[in-house]
């Protein structure tokens, strides 16, 4: 496509937006309107923008994509995907269906995938993060990371022979049934029943009551030909706790729920999320199960009913953690998206000249210059770096962690569940808010369905309450940080983990060496930020514990625990954003390790800024000053807090030059990006006008069939001229009936004469 | 339908949860499920809430439901709505429509509105509130809300009588074309010209670029007949500014755009929102009107081309000002639907036993008990109020400058023009937060769409950036505050309105008399709280001053004049919430009042605590103290802030027990609230099973044709039996392709005994 030299604004005939795609011609503005200065600029603007950037983004790339798939594999499948005829004009789309389309095209969209992944030869991680850019929610995606890992990861040898290949091999299709209509986040409360019985050698599952309804399970409500149940083990009238259980739902000749199983589809979600996914419920009705289908790679069950516990009853916490700890990077790329969106547009949108102006042919001001603007959107640019590298820390962390379980080693097992659930619990909202923020930046056209919002938060949404619920995590994490706490009461010399060293600053002075900044420049200094950020997270767990010694009951601390939380998650990820850099320097180059160092400090002042009251606060005694701090001693003096706006915002403009190219470093096609406003070219006018000139809505149906929706006829010759049909049986009527009401009879004629 | 006296744990037979509406059977849990003791508690325990409310929730309705209507007329109108065959199951259906589908709904529901309107005698309120309950945003509902009033308070008397009757009878359609693709927020900036023609002594409309195409105005995509357009005045080569300009846009007779326009849809909206809208994009094309289509109440052209300028140049600023004022209690009735949901769902919702239970069979915790639920929910309640009770001020106060506006008296224009931006802004951006609290408060089954909020947080999203974009209005006020403060400066005796009377304490020591509390006691008095919100208002245009006297120009504080803004409206939220009570105190009753007072006091107790840096940071001189405070005096001492926090947690846990009182008197119906989680019996797991039961993907179409989208078969025998059309093409064929690449051909039969 050619580039910004042709943007003539007196021009009255476009150049393609895009490439043509199976029957889609290529996207462009079809009616002969004359393009305009404002129009014709934004290509220029971008493409100066980016004369600026002082880095190489293609290097920040290479190393942040290098991931579970490597940067070449990922352009290569995106590149197969934006081209293929199902997968190019996916998104675009999807907008147009209602449930039931959306879902038939999830399943015929995951047979193409899986033939594509056949013919192109593409490996399973390939497959993964192909659904994952597509935001291919679907029954086969859910498989591919709910069911299948928990058969390799809580079955024993022989049963990942029986069922884990069939399962690779998508010779069955499974699904992963936990939470109950009764109880999602108490496991233990689970009602569904798994009864041995001696005469059978089977377990039966039973659903006893309503609330025992098997709910939410993706895939489970239309298609899934087997599950993993999680249900309550009682052997001989004794109960013990919840087990998982590989069991049959539909047969896989027809599709059929097999008799004693009454299963279906939960209903829509909220704002439209997951259309594609059949979210199911189920119940069973005395449903034998052989006994060897009890997953059995810790606990057992023995022919007679005699239980053989795991030898360390922590151990299936393995698969939990690994969850969570999978998905901070992920919330950060989420989040990426969005900024990325949101710089560019606000950076070609301009609006109101500079107040000092007087002549009103003087260019407006890009969006982007304003502070409330930049102020707000830089230190999302942050937050996308910082969850994507303190992420990658974290899985590190995490296979450290797995590979001693193996073993039988929990050593860092306690480590890992804390700072993952900490982290869970911070990055999922962070970046749910986040998302909405820069949708808000957009503007008016932020409500446009072509933004690209219209799945990036609703299916950011959940985040906070699966996998753990964000209000419980951050009480978890608060008991984590008064058990440590009193550890190193008993003993200032325990050892812990570097992401809760700061807690030695509550009884030992100096344990964390901090001065108030006396300038701006000083809240530049890592050992000034990030000992504040200590200090406030060990600042809010001395308080949570003298909340404790005035006699509250830890299970009334819930609402103190979410700031606790919160403060330990900045601190962590504040550390393991700078250390993924210092891993990465080689790969990255200087120039662009200089900048990715700047947006660490920027993530860390922004948290601080986020909540001072700690820090600001005189201490006042009554078992709630810092060690080493006097009453009436605040750790951050009132100038310090003025030096600390000072030093963000000047740290804002300095980033904003490089804000292009650091989100052109995420690399996101705009195929993935989904996005009108979005664009890397920045011709946001343009494809804006030749989706509303091609919106479906604007003419006439190409013909019935799911094929046939959300289709964009570009460079149609009718564009403007479509009467919809509604038109003739609402609208004329509900016109002529207001006209027999009229006291003259009514307007004659057509009533362009009024 | 029997109430919770028939709820026996053990019974497998269900009682309705309905009416029968039109065509639909009554809703009920058809499966013979064990209802179970978890299920069965729901509705004995939210009676039980009940008994504990101390006051009369039927007084609090009638007063704060008797706005545009008077609850008498609103029951009325709501009764005939929920029992229509149309508007009965209205919000359940749309979910399950595509959005051609959901406009073809829409206009078919504006249409039978407007029957049932003429048939029951309804007023225009009436339909109005209709609208508003049923969230129909249609081309009709923007025609009552945005096209009519600009006719009436924009065109002479000559021009209604022309227009404005017939667009009252229906008899024409109209929409309101302001906004632009490249000019939202900057009307001065509009392109569209209307260029004076002597020789046929018209206007000559005409879009001259791309980016002057008209767009975003509701109902221009398909529907309107007429509009009113919002254009740049040329008279003879001279620029006159943005002039508002009648015309007409489709052919009465068949819909057909007239010649020189070209119209269409813009396209989706995020998340779905608004299907039912066609909000459009236009272009003219030299486009002829005549002379006198110019609205011309105020500003005038006379024939040969006279510009006669309006008498005061401030005459328009009534019409937005009156929608900013119009918007404040809406926000809150939005928000107090989402608070609604989630306190009794939070109620009745049971999650984790006492920690100190050893009893597996004792019952689990009501997940409203936990304080990290009542401590984010209850000042949500407060908000609801707030905004609603301040909002019916806002009202008032627009009335009295209005009628002083018809007689040119300019007095009150500019505090009501402060207020209202500052309301504004504040508002709709603290309800759109606090819709998606209150939904993720809920869990994992807020994620539903069964639990109501599906339209609620993406129809609210707009608000944030239509009738001014909350960051330009926070400028705008911080604008203000520098004028008023200034003005104080010159002679500290200036009158100035009591919403900017805070500012006082800039320059004038003790002109805000404040003690900093002793106890959490202390903090429940007015005089402290609403003195504390002051003395930071004034604090942060201090902060504001300073930066000025420091060199920054004001341009570049956009960033600071959002905090600014925000404390400015907490103080005028609180003074007219607390005077609204005043208002209707005989009215409300001794122990309404006392409860709503007790709200007052949590939703400034609650501001506050969102930002109590301004307070706490001690003065450090440079410009920078309130008048009175030495260096190193803070307005709040640090025990304060502890005592804060108790007031808060002390004051939530006693409103705790009235708040499903308080939110059963918003008076919201079931059928209202569309919430399967939100009802008012709280029957919430019944409700949830009965749909997903009749959900109709789970069941065969009756038939083709928009009448049977989304239809709930409940009570059907087929239930759990269904299996959809595309297992067959899709999932089938993807099963036996695995089977035929697996080593061993494949699973043999049904599956069911791997």
């Amino acid at each position: 496509m050619a580039g910004p030299s042709y943007m003539d604004p007196k021009s009255t005939t476009y150049q393609p937006l895009s490439e043509p795609s199976g029957k889609w011609p290529a996207a462009k503005v079809t009616l002969p309107i004359p393009m305009g200065e404002t129009a014709a600029r934004t290509a220029r603007d971008i493409e100066e923008a980016r004369t600026k950037t002082a880095f190489d983004p293609s290097k920040i790339e290479e190393v942040i994509r290098d991931a579970r798939i490597d940067n070449e594999s990922r352009k290569r499948v995106m590149g197969t995907l934006s081209t293929d005829d199902v997968f190019g004009t996916w998104k675009k789309r999807m907008v147009h269906m209602n449930r039931e389309q959306q879902m038939q095209m999830s399943h015929f969209a995951c047979r193409r995938l899986l033939e594509l992944a056949e013919k192109h030869d593409w490996t399973t991680h390939e497959v993964i993060e192909a659904a994952i850019t597509l935001d291919l929610q679907s029954p086969v995606t859910i498989h591919w990371v709910a069911f299948v890992p928990v058969i390799f990861g809580q079955g024993s040898n022989e049963q990942i022979e029986r069922w884990g290949n069939r399962a690779m091999n998508h010779e069955i299709l499974g699904c992963y049934m936990q939470t109950e209509l009764g109880h999602g986040t108490n496991v233990q409360g689970l009602e569904t029943t798994a009864t041995y019985d001696d005469a059978s050698d089977s377990f039966i599952l039973h659903s006893p009551t309503l609330t025992s309804t098997k709910w939410w399970a993706g895939g489970l409500g239309r298609t899934a030909t087997h599950g993993v149940v999680q249900a309550q083990l009682i052997i001989h009238g004794k109960r013990y706790g919840p087990h998982l259980f590989f069991t049959p739902l539909r047969s896989l000749e027809d599709g059929s729920v097999l008799p004693g199983i009454v299963a279906g589809d939960i209903g829509p979600k909220t704002y439209a999320a997951f259309g594609g996914l059949d979210n199911g419920w189920a119940r069973f009705d005395h449903f034998k199960i052989p006994r060897d289908n009890m997953l059995n790679r810790h606990a057992q069950v023995k022919k007679g009913g005699e239980y053989v516990k795991p030898p360390n009853d922590k151990l299936s916490y393995g698969g939990m953690i690994f969850i969570r700890s999978q998905m901070i990077d992920r919330t950060g790329w989420m989040l990426s998206r969005g900024i990325t969106i949101a710089l560019r547009y606000c950076l070609v949108r301009r609006q109101f000249r500079d107040p000092s102006s007087t002549d009103i042919t003087d260019v407006e001001r890009s969006v982007l210059s304003y502070p409330s603007t930049s102020r707000r959107l830089v230190p999302l640019l942050a937050k996308s770096y910082a969850y994507i590298l303190a992420g990658r820390r974290m899985r590190t962390l995490y296979e450290d962690m797995a590979a001693k379980l193996e073993s039988g080693d929990t050593e860092l097992l306690y480590d890992v569940h804390v700072a993952s659930s900490s982290l869970k619990a911070y990055c999922t909202k962070q970046a749910l808010d986040g998302i909405e923020e820069c949708r808000q930046a957009l503007g008016g056209h932020g409500f446009s369905g072509y933004a690209g919002f219209t799945t990036l938060f609703p299916e950011q949404a959940p985040a906070v309450t699966y996998e753990g619920d964000n209000i419980v995590l951050a009480s978890q994490v608060g008991r984590a940080m008064l058990k440590i706490s009193g550890e190193l009461d008993k003993d200032a010399k325990t050892p812990v983990a570097n992401t809760s060293a700061f807690l030695r600053a509550i009884a030992t002075p100096n344990a964390v060496p901090f001065q108030s900044p006396q300038s701006p420049q000083d809240w530049y200094r890592p050992e000034v930020y990030s000992a504040a950020l200590a200090l406030r997270a060990a600042q809010l767990v001395t308080d949570l514990r003298a909340e404790i010694a005035e006699g509250r009951k830890f299970g009334d601390l819930s609402f103190e625990c979410i700031e606790v939380a919160k403060s330990h998650a900045e601190f962590v990820v504040d550390l393991w954003f700078s250390e993924a850099i210092k891993d990465d320097a080689e790969a990255l180059g200087n120039a662009e390790c200089g900048w990715l160092r700047k947006l660490v400090t920027l993530h860390a002042l922004t948290a601080l800024s986020r909540n001072m009251t700690p820090l600001v606060l005189p201490a006042s005694g009554q078992g709630r000053n810092l060690a080493g701090y006097r009453n009436g001693q605040a750790v951050v003096a009132p100038e310090s807090v003025v030096h600390l706006e000072k030093a963000i915002r000047d740290l804002v403009a300095e980033i904003l030059p490089q804000s292009i190219g650091l989100s052109d470093a995420f690399g996101w096609l705009d195929w993935e990006l989904g996005s009108s406003l979005g664009r890397k070219d920045g011709r946001v006018y343009e494809q804006l006008m030749a989706d509303a000139e091609s919106n479906p809505l604007n003419h006439d149906s190409p013909g019935p069939g799911i094929d046939n929706v959300g289709r964009y006829p570009y460079g149609s010759e009718k564009t403007g001229k479509h009467v919809v049909e509604w038109y003739k049986t609402e609208i004329g009527p509900l016109l002529r009936a207001a006209a027999k009401r009229s006291e003259d009879g009514g307007i004659r004629g057509d009533g362009s004469k009024l």
